[in-house]
Formats: C-alpha cells, sequence, structure tokens
C-alpha cells in the first residue's frame, strides 16, 4: 500500500523538490497551501499551478488572515528589503509571526484526519537566514509536541515524522537533486516581490539565494 | 508595567476561570476566540459577551475552517453522545484533531505581535476525557516548541510560557476558585449541544462533569 504524506506547499523552489523526493520515496502526496494575505498573490496562483504539475493526490487551500496580527513585510506595506547580505544573523522583517508553526498545525490536522503520518517541510537551513522556525531544533521539538498531541500517536503505536529532506542542503544542492528528479524549475517562484505577472524582482534575499543556486549549477534560472 | 497575557477563550466554565486567575495575579488579559464551523455556534457568541463581562484588553476572533478535515461530532453531523461514561479511556467522537494545537500556534502569533510571553489556557485533566492535547506532557512540549520557534525568544532573553492553572483542579475546585474570585458563572456555557437559546443539554460529556462540580459546590449551575 502507499503511504500518504501531507507537504506543507508554496510555490517555491524548495517546496517543488520537497514534493518530487517524496514521489521519488514512494509516497502519495496531499499538498497543503495557505492563503495568507500575501502581498504576492501570484504564489498561491503558483503553487496551484505547481500542485496539477506535480500529480499530487489532492491539494487543499487553507484560508488565514495573519494580516490581523500584522508586523512583516510579507503581509503589510513595509518594503521588501532588496540586497540585504543574507548571512545577516539579525531576523529578517519578512518575518511572519508562527508562521510554520500555524501552517505545521494545519498540516498535522489534515495529516489526522487523512490517515497520514508524515509531515514535509521545504525548511533548510541555508534558507533559514534568521527564521526561527526553519531550524532543526525547532522541527524536532514540533515533531515531538505532535506525537503528544494526536489521538493516534498517544494511544496507537503510530508516530508523526516531521520531514524536512532539504534541511541541509545548499541551494545549489537543492536544485541539483531536483533536476536530477525531472523537475521543471520554471514552474516555481520564490521571489518576495514579484510583479504581477509573476516575474521575479531578482534583488530580495529570496532571489538572490536561488540565483546563486543556479549560477552554482553553471544555469540561468528558468523561470527568468 | 501590567504584564501581557493571550488567552484562550471558548463561552466555557474553564477559559472564564482561567481568565478570573490571571487577572487576579495581575495579568492585562488578551482574549482569542475561534470560530471552526462550531455546530453550536452558540458558544461563539457566550464568548463575546463573556469577554465583555470579563473586560479583557482585546478579543479577538480567528476564522478557521476546521471542517474542510471533517471527522468530528463538534462540526459535523454526527450526533454527540449523551450519558457517556466520562471515566473512559477512549478518544470520544468530539476530538477535533488537532485543535488545540491550532488554537495556541493562533495565540502564540498574537502573542508575538503584541509583545506577550504569557499564554493561558484553560485545560485540566479532569477534562481530559480522553482528549491528548489537554495533558500536562502535550503544553510541556508546546511550550518547549514555541520557545524555539520565535525570534524573540531565540534571539533574545525572553521565555513563552503555556500557563495552565486549573490543570490539577477538579471541576468542583475550579468554581470554587471561581467563586472566590467573584466569578459570575451564568455567563458560562460548558454544554456541547445547547439548544439555539443557549440552554445547555445537561447529558454530554461537558454537561455531566459541570452538574457534578456544582453539586460538589451544594449549588445548582446558575446558568440552568
Amino acid at each position: 500500500m502507499t503511504k500518504k504524506a501531507v507537504l506543507l506547499l508554496s510555490g517555491g523552489l524548495d517546496s517543488a523538490t520537497t514534493c518530487v523526493i517524496a514521489k521519488d520515496i514512494g509516497y502519495q502526496v496531499y499538498a497543503i497551501s495557505f492563503d495568507y494575505g500575501q502581498r504576492h498573490k501570484v504564489e498561491l496562483q503558483k503553487a496551484i499551478e505547481l500542485a496539477k504539475y506535480l500529480d499530487v493526490k489532492d491539494h487543499k487551500i487553507i484560508n488565514i488572515d495573519l494580516r490581523l496580527f500584522g508586523g512583516s513585510a510579507l503581509t503589510d506595506n513595509i518594503n521588501v528589503p532588496k540586497n540585504r547580505d543574507t548571512e545577516s544573523e539579525e531576523v529578517p522583517v519578512t518575518y511572519v509571526p508562527a508562521r510554520n508553526t500555524i501552517f505545521l498545525s494545519y498540516a498535522l490536522a489534515y495529516a489526522e484526519t487523512i490517515g497520514a503520518y508524515d509531515i514535509f517541510i521545504g525548511a533548510n537551513i541555508l534558507d533559514y537566514s534568521g527564521y526561527p522556525d526553519c531550524r532543526p531544533e525547532y522541527l524536532n521539538a514540533y515533531e515531538k509536541m505532535a506525537n503528544l498531541a494526536l489521538s493516534a500517536t498517544v494511544s496507537g503505536d503510530k508516530k508523526i515524522n516531521i520531514k524536512a529532506p532539504l534541511i541541509e542542503l545548499s541551494k545549489a544542492q537543492i536544485i541539483s537533486k531536483g533536476l536530477e528528479l525531472g523537475l521543471d524549475y520554471s514552474k516555481t517562484l520564490s521571489c518576495y516581490d514579484p510583479d504581477d505577472s509573476g516575474k521575479p524582482c531578482g534583488q530580495c534575499d529570496s532571489c538572490q539565494l536561488r540565483n546563486k543556486g543556479f549560477k552554482d549549477n553553471n544555469m540561468v534560472d528558468p523561470a527568468l
């Protein structure tokens, strides 16, 4: 029997690569994406197209009104920083309060409902660039908590696994892995501040990291 | 300076008691309630009235579409069990997938946004009656995870505390504590299956526990 997995799917490079990795090792993928008042609405559109391209078993879009909480350049009218030093240890203003914690909690509810025990997330240390909720320590603590939260893991012999197969990889290694598995990266969008047609800005943290990843693979980003 | 706290507020007896305890020890309370497609809509109305009566600093209502996930008598068209043995170790069908995990995650985002570090939840072991996400082990694991999730706790010297002051109390002790602090329990509603006017059924798990709590205090429930 094919094992089910829930996957956090944005329109980006990392979650797309995570998806092809999960499928390659035999999972039936149930994707979940979030509409959280992103300034870059085109991201969600990309996620929908990507889910079709990746041929996932099901794709849920969850509405979350994070604007209630304010305080982030990704949802408020603060300018997205350009050409910032991505090695900086400061938490960037693009940080959304408790974002991965909320996303993973919905993924957990989805997993329990469909009887999945593996949750895939495209977090990686490089992309961390100051986001505390992309670190292995955080993901391990989340997994421990999740195993105490659910009926099936508390009263049964099941175990929730938070799987972050990209966690130790550089952007270049991620791209190399995706290419090896046949992923067409022109279907993905990583930019924090794309124009309305989905063209990346080329200068935000995310664009900088992505561009370097393709350059390290001696390639030009096929989304450009 | 008054310390801020976030409080998970339902319309029920436990969260109302938790609120008066938090206020009594000097917290400024920011309440958060959830509209998650409850069959008992009157619960949310009670929470709004209760927030006013308890004079909280602010009250946010968050929309969550848990019906997407299905699988619970509180949100689906399954009958709420009546006169069930509340000592049973079985997980009741009124269980909502990952509910407290989702609720606490929104509370965490809210806390970070307003600069609060204490989150109050009315969980208690008795009320556990089979819900894994009401147990101390779960709440401790949630707290550990939360402290790894936020900028302020990772890069600063702050610490998130998940406070469950009712955790070890019996229903009778909870009611006794609330009465001591002047709480009018006629403002609260605990029933899983009230009629449209908010009258409790008297027979669901929650009504059974509540009735016993008032009886043990030699009282009749003032909400009846």
